[in-house]
């Protein structure tokens, strides 16, 4: 298995992984309709940085790395991150976390911001906890969940 | 005076006043030398709406409204507001605040949310905070101010 930058011809793995995710609209802000197109734009060509997990061929996982705000904020960088349904609770999310702070840290940025964090996804924000980020917000009924209608987003934050 | 939608031949009285206001560094999180290309898609091609608030043909202040997050965020908005330096104290941003909040409910979106508004803009939080939206957020040394350096940055929200 290897974390590694991402090629535009990996899009067609990522592709699966990321529709299947916002389709189900629990977790990502972005639209369940997003076409491909759109979301190669989202994922690949608006992020500074795009990085895929592979094991033995077969990419399992993705994250970007953006710039969060820019001019007065641009030292604080942004992620997302989308594993395969069919290769959950083996730490693909912790190992690419880990690496996206070691790459955040190599290009200079301060800190890292998740921006909206479903309260109701509890293994993520179990999890970005367990990572030390830290729950600085809180934006009352801002996701609009499919099953549990407006859920409170968080605002997770980690100097790095 | 008046506050009506901003048309594109309006942008060259916008740019001045978006110039002052990020050059200064001190409250907006663009770039100190956005371009003024770069100003227009900001400031209007990236929004769903431009306002400007005119007085005897003068346009001393201006502001945009956007959907903030996509998808199961998309009810929720975000607008930024600038006011010539030769126009403050004057209630104009209460004003256009005021008229965001009318326009936000007249298309259907269920709350307001200011990203990244520097703690040390303490003239914004207490207008802000005077027009009922509250502090649900503060990102420890996100914002790069030019003279106090690192200061927090707050997430200030309104359900609408």
């Amino acid at each position: 298995m290897t974390i590694r930058e991402a090629e535009k011809e990996d899009f067609d793995s990522i592709w699966p992984i990321f529709r299947e995710i916002v389709t189900a609209g629990e977790t990502y802000a972005y639209a369940v309709d997003t076409t491909k197109e759109q979301a190669f734009q989202i994922w690949f060509e608006a992020p500074r940085k795009t990085y895929v997990f592979e094991e033995e061929g077969n990419i399992l996982g993705t994250y970007f790395l953006k710039t969060n705000q820019a001019g007065p904020g641009s030292h604080v960088c942004n992620c997302g991150y989308m594993v395969a349904s069919t290769a959950r609770g083996r730490g693909l999310a912790t190992a690419m976390c880990e690496h996206s702070q070691e790459v955040a840290r190599a290009l200079g940025y301060k800190a890292m911001q998740f921006n909206f964090v479903a309260s109701s996804n509890a293994g993520a924000v179990r999890l970005w906890s367990k990572l030390g980020f830290e729950t600085v917000g809180r934006l009352p009924n801002a996701f609009n969940h499919p099953v549990l209608g407006y859920v409170d987003a968080l605002v997770m934050y980690k100097w790095l």
